[in-house]
Parts: structure tokens; sequence; C-alpha cells
């Protein structure tokens, strides 16, 4: 059961995505194939030994369309990477590439899990309890509440079998807790969900709830979700941004310091830990990497991709969808 | 021209809330008229003797119904001061009180400018730039993208009387920065706005954008805006939260501490500087507090509100509407 990792996708590809399933490989003995421009490889000068090299001619740029460069461009990165990861048994794919370009492999790939319309790119987030998966995060920005049900029973697929949440509790997020408070979308959806009996629905999840744990879950549409997602981003870059300049002008020993960064990692943009998206509700396993993925974010996701693949996670789901 | 003040809304009322308007009328020289039960505002053992004090028998409550609270309760703390305001010349409305109710009687009282369909409750947020305003930030949950529109003309004037920004850039909040990016709603908005004679509109802004001061006002709709402004204060919150308590375990002199948390204060969400966010639209000055605010933060406010109302605002938003 490979994992699949697109070369040539990310801000830092290939050197970094090489260094990272190279560490994968060795330090968690997972077999990985790295696809991609075997020169451009060769060119990182790193010992590869420990995974196998499959040659893709082609690459896809940030700019193309995602659908049409992957009919167009069969022989990229990623779309080779996924019809590796598709032939072999049980493979998994990872890139830190174009997103909607490997969302689209992926559909076209493994295709989507009978039943669910759409398919999501989840977010694990920290919380000051357990960490929580937020859905959709921006693969579809319009949605029909039917569609944040499905989330709903994807998203607790996640939590049960790779977070080891017992019997997770999904929460729409919304601007207020309230049944009555939200827009048209949201009430519509807190009716549907309420009346659900696919998944354990605990109400509406303001964003404070999101990072309190008030829910395992948080279904939102992908528009909404990206906001709470790169909002989150946004103010914890400028915050660390400037503990990281105050700190320094301390001047203190670093080992006092040990405490203080331990504590900020786990709500750092940088965490690798929360670096690897899942995307859901495709017959497969694929996480997509942030663009900025260096080797230690591309190491984790693999590892990442590799616990989720061997989990019961997208049986759980398919059996659900199904009731 | 008065600040008139409701003693009665806010967590903390009317203790902080009577505190805040007495440390106004006193360190700015303002005429501050505080509306509210004259027994109770007694019971707070302060020395009122630089305000004016106007007995309102009857509250409003967190969980009444906005509209038909203002109806029924005509002498309501609110309902009594918006009242005030308006009757005498230039009055300006402050509350911390239920953000409907406050809406509610603002609207009732002053009425909306005329073209304005929709009032909006704006926030100015702090960026690594200039401060930037974003509307709405909840009171429309649902909009057209004529209603951005508005929205661009009311925190223009703002940004450019208040603000002081000389021509001040409108962006709307979005998934991406490309005019391609985003569900149909802000497709739909970029387009009219990209046509508008009425702002210089200046395209599409991310959060991170946001924090970066890459537009002065950014609109949204009501929903989007709010999980926005909830997003950041959430992890702003929880960042802080450790930040205090890994500092504290330090034990550095506070003197040591001083860059450190100038720095910080800024982007925090007790900053009084942030905490009153103007109703625009309507036809007067109303500025509504947080619920949480202490007497700091109430005090900044009123001051706010003053500015505003002296400042040419109004009449900038009114001549641009009408064009």
């Amino acid at each position: 059961m490979p994992v699949v990792v697109d070369a040539m996708g990310g801000d830092f590809a290939p050197q970094e995505i090489v260094k990272g399933a190279v560490a994968a490989a060795t330090e968690f003995n997972l077999e990985v194939i790295l696809v991609g421009d075997k020169g451009k490889i060769a060119e990182c000068c790193i010992d590869t030994s420990s995974v196998t090299i499959q040659h893709a001619s082609d690459v896809i740029g940030m700019n193309e369309h995602p659908a049409k460069a992957i009919r167009k461009k069969p022989d990229s990165s990623i779309a080779v990477a996924a019809k590796i990861a598709k032939e072999t048994d049980g493979g998994s794919l990872v890139s830190a590439g174009h997103t909607g370009a490997v969302m689209a492999a992926a559909v076209f790939t493994f295709r989507r899990i009978s039943g669910i319309e759409r398919p999501a790119i989840a977010c694990v987030m920290p919380s000051t309890g357990n960490d929580v998966i937020v859905l959709d995060v921006g693969a579809n920005v319009d949605c029909k509440p039917s569609h944040l049900e499905h989330f709903g029973v994807m998203g607790a697929a996640y939590a049960k079998h790779v977070l080891e949440v017992e019997n997770p509790r999904v929460g729409l997020l919304n601007i207020g807790e309230e049944a009555k408070k939200g827009n048209e979308q949201t009430l519509l959806t807190h009716k549907l969900l309420s009346e659900s009996t696919l998944i354990n629905f605990t109400g509406n999840v303001e964003p404070s709830g999101v990072f309190s744990g008030s829910a395992d879950v948080i279904v939102a549409d992908g528009f909404a979700g990206n906001i709470l997602l790169k909002s989150t981003e946004a103010i914890s870059n400028v915050l660390q941004g400037i503990i990281k300049k105050e700190i320094t002008a301390l001047s203190l020993a670093p080992e006092q310091l040990q405490g203080f960064f331990k504590s900020m990692a786990r709500f750092s943009t940088k965490n690798p830990q929360y670096a690897g998206a899942p995307l859901l509700g495709v017959d497969g396993t694929c996480f997509i990497a942030h663009g900025g993925a260096n080797a230690a974010t591309i190491k984790h996701c693999i590892a990442l991709a590799d616990r989720f693949q061997k989990s019961n996670a997208l049986e759980f789901m398919k059996s659900n969808i199904d009731r």
C-alpha cells in the first residue's frame, strides 16, 4: 500500500518534496513512490534509494484550469501519481500542487463514493480541547444543505477512525449558537441536520466554539469554511510575527523559551501536523498539502495519508452514506 | 451635541457604563447624557456631576425580539436614549446593549439615509498597515450585490473622514484575489463593484489582505463579515491566553515586557480602540459597543461617536449615495 507523492507540486518542489518523501520512507518505514521529472529529482542531490521514482514528463501550472489540465496533460505528475495510486492496491495520493487539479485528478481516478455528490476538502484544526475537523474549506463554494449533511458523514468518519473520537459531535458553522441564527442557507441546513439520522448533530457552532472544541466535526460551505480557515491563518501569522520579534528583543536564553514555543507550536500555521488536508468523498486516499509545504510538512502528510488509508474511515463513510 | 449613552446595556451595566461615561465627560470635556434607571445608577456610587442623567424605567433583555421590543417598550433605556439623541441637535447614541434592538431603535428614530436600503454594522480592525474598516459584520446576513456597493460608499465615508484616508480603496472579502474566484454572490458583486462609479473598488481581498491593509474598506455580507470578525477574535483570544500564561511563567520584570505588551495591544480584542462599532447608513450617529465592554471601552466609544458626529462622514455618505 504505497503512498504516491507528486514530486513536482508546491512552492518548494521538487527539493522539499523529495526530502520529505525520503524522510517519511526512512523514519516511518513506508513504501513511497515519488512521481515527477527524473532529471529534476536527481538534481536535488538527495539519496532516494529508500523510495521508488516514477517518471512523469509534464507539470500542471498554478494558473491552469484544473479539470482541463488533468485531461490535457495525462503525463503530468499529478495525473500520473493519481493513476499509480489507483492501480496499486490501496495506494494513497499526496500532492502540494494545484489544489483544484489534485482534486480533479482524484475525482477522475478514484471516483466519488456512491451517494456523495460533492467531495470536500477537510482541515484538521487545533482547539483548546481535542483537534477538530472542519469541512468544506474551499472545494465547494456554493452548497445545498444536503451537501453539508454528507460533509458531516465524511467528517465523522475521519474523526472516529483517524482522530479516535468515539461518537463524533457534528456542528454547523454559524454566526450564533441558537437554531434561529444565521442566513437562509444555514437556517435550512440546521433544519435538515437536526432531522438527520446519518450524523450526531449537536447544533450551531460559532468560530469561538471551533477553537474550544465544542464539536468534533464542523460543517460549512466551502466559502464560509475557507474564510474561517484563512482568517485564522492570517491573524495567527500576524500575532506570531509580533511575538517572535518581541521575544527576540528580550534576548532570553533558548532554554527559557522552550515552554513558550511548545505552547505556541500547536496553534502555529507552520505546524506540520495540520498541513495536510484530506480530500473526503472520493473512493480512495488523497491528501493535499499546503503549497508552501516544506520537507517536514510533506513527511507528516505522507504519514497521515498512510494512517487514513490503513484505518476504517473510508469503509465507515461508505456504509454510513448508504444507510 | 451630546453623546447619549444607554446606561443599562451590556454585561457590566450600569456600573462600567456609568464609570466610562463619567470618564469621557471629564477627560474629553464632552456633553454626556446617561439614560437609565436613576436608582440603579445612584447605586453605582459614582460621582455623576459631570454628566446629565435621564430616567428610563424599562430595559430590553438580550433575548427579546429587537423590533418588537423597541415598539413595546418606549420607556426602555435604548428607546429613550435614541429619542433624546434624535431630539437634541446632533446627538449621538452609544449602547452596549442588545445589538439588534439598538439597530432597530436607531433605524426607527434616525431613519435610513435616503437611497440606502440596508444599514450595516462596521468594525474597525487593526492591520500591519493602517486600520481598516470592515462592513457588514452581522446586521444583514443575506445581501444583494447592490447592498455591498452601498456598504462601500458608507465605509469609504468613514475611512475618509474618521480614519483620514484620502481616497479609500474598497475591497471585496473573498476566498481568492482573482476576479473569477468566489461563490455566486461574490462573483456577481465583483462585477457590480468593478463597474461602480460610487466607489474606488480595487478588487477582491482575502483575509490575509485584511490584516495587511491591502484595502481601506472591506465589504462583505453580514454572514461572511461576522465569520471573519469572530474567527479573528477567537484565535486571537486563544493565542493571547497562551502568551499571557507563558510570559508569566518566565517571571520577567514588568519593564522588560513593556515593548511586548505594547506590540500585542494593537491586536488585542480587549483594545478599547476597536470596541465600538458604528452603525452606518442611518441618518445620525450610532455606535454599538461590545456586550462585554468595560469603562475604558465605553469611554473610547463615546469619544469615537463624538468624533464621527463632528466629522463630515454623514454628509459625505449622503452626497455620494445620491450621485
